[in-house]
């Protein structure tokens, strides 16, 4: 499993970036077909080191191949220009890919 | 089910805290009678905003009341007391702990 990370800290305008984000932005990555799991939490609380995100999103793909198959599709470049704008919408907004090893 | 997400930046001796981490924290938490999955990624890579982790983990709980219970007690206390070691063999270190809203 491969895991694309989002987290968001607190946006300068709630109201527009959580309007993009439900109306635009969870519709079309709800259309890369290789998406297995897609969950968002807006209530991170931080234990450690820093304040916490204003949101996280996870999102799953069975592996990289399919992962990259989605971003290299017309609907996936969508979303990627798509995140660019809620990255503006969120400074210091950083994501990551990682793969899970069960432990 | 709520997730306790742990973000570790490059650790000044990596051997030393890759010994710690597999052979004394990753047992511990292991005993933790409420935990669900426990997964472990070490080949993150940014995507944007930053510098890629050295190692991510996730550990998960059926509910907050579960995951309070697991700390409160001896072996939790225990956990929490280990991570406190990672921390300082890891500067920059971050956890957080939130719920996971299935898209």
């Amino acid at each position: 499993m491969v895991r694309f990370l989002v987290l968001y800290p607190q946006p300068a305008d709630v109201g527009a970036f959580q309007r993009h984000y439900y109306d635009v932005h969870v519709p079309l990555a709800k259309k890369l077909p290789g998406l297995r799991s897609y969950t968002l939490s807006r209530d991170a609380a931080a234990i450690r080191g820093q304040q916490p995100y204003y949101l996280v999103a996870e999102l799953d793909w069975d592996d990289i191949a399919s992962l990259r198959r989605d971003f290299a599709s017309p609907i996936g470049q969508e979303t990627a220009r798509d995140a660019g704008i809620l990255a503006e919408m969120c400074p210091g907004m950083h994501s990551m890919v990682f793969e899970l090893e069960p432990q």
